[in-house]
């Protein structure tokens, strides 16, 4: 059995354990927050890390107030230029908390006085011991070069600091629930290694989503890279709208991700224009019967999910669809070629 | 004559007399933001105006220690949730000034008490009223829906607060060659209309960038995709190197902007691999001989540009190359299909 796969299925113990276990940690965490002058999150990421960070940039603004900027990592390292940053938790995430780029940030930050926090799953990494703050995501050893349970995890991180953050009880009994949403997307696991025969020569496509499922269109399309090595590229349904739209034409593969939510009905209506007015071919991640029934390929969610916490459960049918696409394709899921699991980027 | 073409070589005119008119704008913008207690720059951009914010980035970043954070509209406008901005330059960019949702997050600068500033070529426009500071681009009208001269004015406007907020001399003299710079480039545009013709069947590729030129890879992707429905992916060169450079098979096109400067080794090295291990067919902008000679298709730059105001030149040769493709795809340069002027979002 491939790891990549095991992985996938892993997640919903790994959630209900990190819920379990790290309350008190994003407890603490916010705690350490409330007390500092924090204006805004200062975030230095690469890759699924990365895309986690854009559902913090969603998620703490909306039910935080905190504004979040994206590091340049090569301002740190190749150009020695750091900006100052004054009134900024600087905030690392990464799997093996080894990149020694994300690593130069969080020295930055620390030699600049602010607070710091990694989020990682090795919390003896360099990572974590530069910083003051450490959420250690606990998803165990991930095999697959991929990353997928870790992916879940981080988000469930982010999750449990802006439910620590706000103080609002009833959001941690939202958050109870991920992991048996979770469990109902994987039931579908047959049906979507049916439904990727079709696109077993596809080898080109956009992945769309807006607002928290910015992140999930972002880490679908990577999965799709890493794994399959189709052009897969994400984009905020607003930029795409914006521009891009002009190059679908019949039969071009879209990929959407539109829970419902405040986001919906504008996701909603570009999925009529593309099909439509554009003959699009439509694989669409909803739990919504009218954007499910415009699509060749609809991956249901479970119904009831509160759109501040789609993010952990819309991105489970896409590594479905990934995983087994890759199969289809005949390549290796764990050992996809040209890349390693720890990123040496500087 | 189409009004694309057109605008490209207007270029040197706009910016000779930008940096002849607006460097007293500049200089009192710059002073308002010293009185104020202002820790970091939070932008609302779309599409071009979005890759100018990433300029600003890595400029404010590395010459004026301003970390920047890119704004989510969408919390602004669908969600209603915006972040506290307490301690933010709010900043909008916009050609036109009148896309609802960067001028929403405008209003709530304002709403909170924040220094506002707009980048726009509409002085006039419901942006600039919102706005404490103004800095009019001052391009003239730009007919063609894809934007040229309007980016590299927005490029100009944001070196010219940089250099206004350093309060260095010599920074304005470097400044002051780079209509020249960009009249030599544009000496090019008969080899370019030559060149193109071998891409007349390019259906997708990948646009690489890093540093200051991250920005320029954007910008190149989005000409792309607006003009000639390419599907063009821009990335820095560290996440492409992170996992998607798997998907590079031999003749693959790579377009890459690698200026000499603090990144140019590491994107040589890049490029070295892509031609070598990857059999990648590559488009270089470069003024350095090696890159130019690894690339089927170089694009030169005059020596000598100071790395910072690289960006301002090197977006001119991606620019004609999009140019001349649209023509030998047969498209329309100056009303590219599902394209406005105006930009609607919410």
């Amino acid at each position: 059995m491939p790891s990549l796969r095991d992985e996938i299925f892993e997640q919903p113990a790994c959630l209900r354990a990190l819920i379990h276990n790290q309350k008190e940690t994003a407890q603490r965490i916010a705690e350490v927050i409330h007390q500092r002058e924090v204006h805004y999150a200062f975030l230095a990421a690469r890759g699924s890390s990365d895309n986690a960070g854009r559902y913090a940039n969603y998620l703490w603004g909306a039910h935080n107030r905190l504004p979040l900027a994206l590091a340049t990592p090569s301002l740190f390292t190749y150009y020695k230029s750091p900006p100052a940053l004054k009134g900024a938790l600087v905030l690392g995430v990464s799997q093996s908390g080894k990149s020694p780029d994300i690593v130069s940030v969080l020295d930055e930050g620390r030699n600049q006085g602010c607070l710091t926090l990694a989020i990682t799953n090795a919390p003896q990494s360099p990572l974590a011991e530069r910083a003051d703050l450490v959420f250690d995501i606990q998803a165990g050893l991930e095999k697959a070069v991929a990353a997928t349970k870790t992916y879940t995890a981080q988000l469930m991180a982010i999750a449990m600091i802006s439910a620590a953050l706000a103080g609002i009880e009833s959001r941690w009994e939202e958050l109870e629930n991920v992991p048996a949403w979770v469990d109902q997307v994987l039931r579908q696991d047959e049906t979507i290694a049916r439904m990727v025969q079709r696109y077993r020569y596809m080898h080109l496509c956009v992945v769309l989503g807006r607002g928290f499922n910015y992140a999930t269109a972002f880490e679908w399309a990577l999965k799709l890279k890493e794994l399959t090595y189709i052009v897969a590229e994400p984009y905020s349904s607003a930029d795409f709208q914006h521009g891009p739209i002009a190059m679908v034409e019949g039969g071009f593969p879209v990929l959407a991700v539109t829970p419902s939510g405040m986001v919906f009905e504008t996701m909603l209506s570009m999925l009529i224009d593309l099909r439509h007015n554009h003959a699009a071919e439509l694989v669409v991640i909803s739990d919504n019967d009218q954007a499910l029934e415009l699509a060749q390929s609809p991956l249901r969610l479970p119904a009831g999910i509160p759109e501040w916490l789609t993010p952990l459960v819309s991105i489970v049918p896409a590594q479905l669809f990934a995983c087994h696409l890759t199969l289809a394709k005949g390549y290796d899921t764990d050992q996809p070629r040209g890349l390693n699991k720890v990123t040496r980027t500087r």
